[in-house]
C-alpha cells in the first residue's frame, strides 16, 4: 500500500472555485437552456489551464475540445460532458440547485455529481500532475467534454468517428467513478447497448361494453400476451435467436464475474433486502447473481397500458393497449437486428398486428478488458487512494456512451472519479463529498503516473 | 297483423306531466343523492292511479312497492328503477338534464330511458288497459321499483327472496325494452351473470433501474403472462374446469340462435363495420356469431395498468401492477365456483403471488324460456304494436338482475319498453322518442290483454 498523500489546500481552493463557476450556468440539455454559454465557459478554464481549447459545433450542443500532446509519453483521453439534468423539483432542494452550496464536508448543486464536479476534478488532477512533475505535463492529454449526454449522446458516435484522428490516444478516463455504500470504490469495465421500443395494438375504432366479449377481440389481453411471449418467467428471453450473437465471456471475465460472486457479502442478499425482492430470476446468487446481472442482456417491460384502470369496475373492451420495453444488449448484439427479429417474433405468435416503433440512435454495448494495463494501473491507483480495493465489474447493467471510445476508438477506458452511491445524482440535492473529491483526484493522478510510468515524487509522501 | 291502436291524447299529457316530475329529482345512486325523495314521488304517483304504494327500507335506498291483485285474473309483476346515472359530464348536455325537454318528437333529461320513461310508460299503460276495460284493471299487479339498479342491485337478491310471497305472480314484465338501429323490437330472454375481479402483483418495493432486468423480477410482465394465461386468442377461456357446468342450450334456444344467424342482414357484418373489427374471434359470422354472443361465458379484460406510460422513454422495471376483469357467466355457473377456478389456475401456473379480490355481490345467469306463453304474447304484441317482427335473442351478452325475478320467483320475464338504440342512455343528452313511447306503451297493453284472453276492445281500433 502507499502512503496517503494529501490533497493540497490550493487545489481545493481551485476545485471549489471552478465547480462554483459551472454550477452557476443552467445547462439542462432537456430544455436546450445555457449550452453554448457554457460550452464557452469550459472552453475558458480549459485555456486557463494552458490547453488549446476548440468549441465545435455538431448537430446538437457543441462539443468542447482540447488537446496537449507531448513528445514520447502516452496520451490520455477525458471524456467528460458539461450539461446536466433539470433541477425539478425545485421544492425539494436544501439550496439554490444553481448556486454551489457546502455543508457537511458536501458539495451542492446541480451538476456536482454528474458530471461538473468530475469535469473539475480532472482539470485539477492535470494541475496537481503539473506540479509533481516539474511544472510541465509528463504527459499528453486530449479532452472531449460534450454538451448532450443526459439526452442520450446522439451526436457522439458521429462525432467520434468524424474525429478519430485529433482523438488518438492511448488510454481514455470516462465520464465519472464512483464509490459504493461501503465505501469501496468501483471500477466498472462495460456497459449495456439499449433499445427503447414501443408496442402498440388496437382491435376496434372505440372501447366496446363488454357483454360484446364473447366475440369482440380485446386489446388489453393481446398486448398481455404479446408481452408475454417475449420471456420466460425467469427473464430468459423467448425471441429466436436473440443471444445467437452474444460475445462469450473471456477468461478474465469469468475470474472477475468468479471473484464477485465470492465476495464475503454476497451482493444479492444485500440488494435483496434494500429493494424487498426474496427471490430474484431463477433463485439466483453469488457468481450466478453476477452472471447474469453482468453478462446477460434481457428484454425489460417499462409499462403496460389499456383499457380502465381506477376505482371499482368498468365492464370495458380496451381498443388500444400500448406497452413500453428496453431492451438491454451485451457484445456482439446488433440492435438493429435484435429488432427485426422482435418483428419476426411477433408475427410468427400472431401478433402481426401489434406495431413496433423503436427509438432512432439506440446506444451499443461494449466493454473493456479488465487485465489491459491501463485497468489494472486505475485498479491499483484506486486501492492506494481509498485505502480498500477496488471492486471490479465486467459490465454495469447500466448503459452508455463507452462505445465510440472502446470499440470505435479501440482505448482502453477507466471509470475513476468523485461520485458515491449516495449522491443523488439526477436528484434534489445532487452532491459530492469532499472526502471523494481528494481520493478520486489523487486516483486519477496515481492512474497516470502509474500508467506513464512516472514515480510518485518524494515531496507528495507523507 | 292488428291494425294500429293509436296513442289518445289525454294519455300522451299525462305521459309528460308524470315524467316531468320524476327527470327533475336527481335521484342519483352512485352519489345517493335526492333517493327517499323521488321513492316517496314514486309511491305518490302510484296511489295517483288507486294502487296501494308502500315504501320499504332496505339495507340501501327504499323500494317502492304496489299491490292490485284481481280475483280470477292473473297478475303481472312489474320490475323499474327510479334512480340514474350521475348526468356529468354537464357540459356535453343541451339542456338541463333534470328538467324534461321536448325537441323533435323527442323528450331529453336523465333518466328518460332509463328508467323514469319505462316507468311512466308502465303506469300509462295501466291507465290505458283501465280504460280500454270498463274503468277498472281486469289483471292483478304488483310493481316493485328499486332504488339502486345504476350501482348493481346489491339488496335485490335479499329483497325478493325475504318478499316472494308478496310478490307472487304469474309473469313479469323487466325494467325496459328497446328497438334496435332499424327500428325493429328486441324481445331478449336472458342476461349474463357477472363477477368484477381485481388483480395486483407486486415484485419489489418500488420501481427498479431497468439495468437490474437479468435479475429482479418485473410486475408488469408477470401481470401480462397471469392475464394472457387466462384465455386463447379467439377468446376461448383456458380456467381448468370453467365451462364445466355450462347449461346445455334447448331445443327452443337452438332454434332462435339458428334463427337470428339467418337473417337477411348478418348481424356480425354490420357490428363489425360500426366499432371497426375486420374479424371477430374465430372469424365467427351468422349463427356461430350469434352462438358465442348469446350462449357463451367469457372472461375479459377491462383494464391492465403496471409502469412508465408517458412519452419517450423510462428505464424501469415496475414493482406493481394491475388488472381488472369481468368474468360474464351463463345458467348454470356459479360466480363463487368460477372465482375459486381463477384462483387454483393462477397458482398452478406460477402466479401464486398474483392476488385476487372480486365484488361481493356479483351477478347470477339467468334466461327465460322464450317459448313460454308470456314470452310469446310479447312477441306478438311487439309485432303489433311496431309492425314489424319482434328479434328474438337467448340472451344479451349484457347483466342485470333477472336472476331473482326469473329464477328465485319462477317467473317468465319479458323486456317490453319504450327504449331506442340511439338513446345515449348513461350518456349526455338521454332521450326517448314519442314514436317508440306510443308503440312500446301499446305492447305492454297488448301484452296483458293477450295473456289474460281479454279481447282488444273494438273502440281502439280505427
Amino acid at each position: 500500500m502507499a502512503t496517503v498523500t494529501p490533497f493540497p489546500d490550493h487545489l481545493r481552493e481551485r476545485f471549489r472555485a471552478l465547480l462554483a463557476r459551472l454550477v452557476a450556468l443552467p445547462s439542462i440539455a432537456a430544455e436546450g437552456r445555457a449550452l453554448g454559454e457554457t460550452a464557452e465557459a469550459v472552453a475558458a478554464l480549459l485555456r486557463e489551464l494552458g490547453l488549446d481549447a476548440e468549441i465545435h459545433q455538431t448537430a446538437g450542443a457543441p462539443v468542447v475540445f482540447a488537446e496537449r500532446r507531448v513528445a514520447g509519453a502516452p496520451t490520455v483521453l477525458f471524456y467528460n460532458h458539461y450539461d446536466v439534468q433539470p433541477a425539478d423539483p425545485l421544492e425539494l432542494w436544501s439550496s439554490d440547485p444553481f448556486e454551489l452550496s457546502e455543508r457537511d464536508g458536501k458539495l451542492y448543486g446541480r451538476g456536482t455529481g454528474d458530471d461538473k464536479g468530475e469535469l473539475v476534478s480532472r482539470l485539477v488532477a492535470l494541475e496537481w500532475l503539473r506540479e509533481r512533475h516539474g511544472g510541465e505535463l509528463p504527459i499528453g492529454v486530449v479532452m472531449l467534454i460534450e454538451g448532450e449526454e443526459e439526452v442520450g449522446s446522439p451526436t457522439m458516435e458521429a462525432y467520434v468517428e468524424a474525429n478519430a484522428e485529433r482523438l488518438a490516444a492511448d488510454a481514455c478516463f470516462w465520464e465519472a467513478g464512483i464509490v459504493d455504500a461501503a465505501d469501496r470504490p468501483q471500477l466498472v469495465c462495460g456497459l449495456k447497448g439499449v433499445v427503447a421500443v414501443d408496442l402498440e395494438v388496437r382491435t376496434a375504432a372505440y372501447d366496446q361494453h363488454s357483454g360484446l366479449g364473447p366475440v369482440v377481440p380485446n386489446a388489453a389481453w393481446r398486448m398481455a400476451a404479446a408481452v408475454a411471449s417475449l420471456r420466460d418467467t425467469d427473464g430468459r428471453v423467448l425471441i429466436d435467436g436473440f443471444y445467437d450473437r452474444v460475445r462469450a465471456a473471456t477468461p478474465t471475465e469469468h475470474a472477475v464475474i468468479e471473484s464477485a460472486g465470492a465476495a464475503a457479502r454476497d451482493e444479492s442478499v444485500d440488494l435483496g433486502a434494500e429493494i424487498g425482492v426474496e427471490r430474484f430470476h431463477a433463485s439466483a446468487n453469488g457468481a450466478e447473481f453476477q452472471r447474469r446481472l453482468q453478462l446477460e442482456p434481457v428484454v425489460n417491460v417499462n409499462g403496460i397500458h389499456s383499457g380502465y384502470g381506477g376505482a371499482g369496475s368498468k365492464t370495458v373492451l380496451p381498443a388500444s393497449a400500448s406497452a413500453k420495453l428496453d431492451i438491454r444488449l451485451v457484445p456482439n448484439q446488433d440492435p438493429d437486428e435484435i429488432v427485426r427479429l422482435l418483428r419476426a417474433h411477433l408475427d410468427r405468435h400472431g401478433f402481426a398486428d401489434v406495431a413496433l416503433t423503436h427509438r432512432e440512435r439506440p446506444g451499443l454495448p461494449a466493454r473493456v478488458d479488465p487485465a489491459h494495463p491501463w485497468l489494472r494501473h486505475a485498479a491499483a491507483a484506486l486501492e492506494e487512494a481509498f485505502g480498500v480495493p477496488a471492486v471490479i465489474t465486467v459490465s454495469s447493467g447500466g448503459s452508455g456512451p463507452l462505445h465510440p471510445f472502446s470499440e470505435r476508438l479501440g482505448l482502453p477506458v477507466a471509470m475513476v472519479g468523485v461520485n458515491y452511491a449516495g449522491g443523488r445524482i439526477h436528484s434534489p440535492d445532487e452532491h459530492i463529498r469532499w472526502r471523494d473529491v481528494e481520493r478520486g483526484t489523487l486516483a486519477l493522478v496515481r492512474t497516470m503516473e502509474r500508467f506513464a510510468g512516472l514515480d510518485a515524487p518524494a515531496s507528495s509522501a507523507s
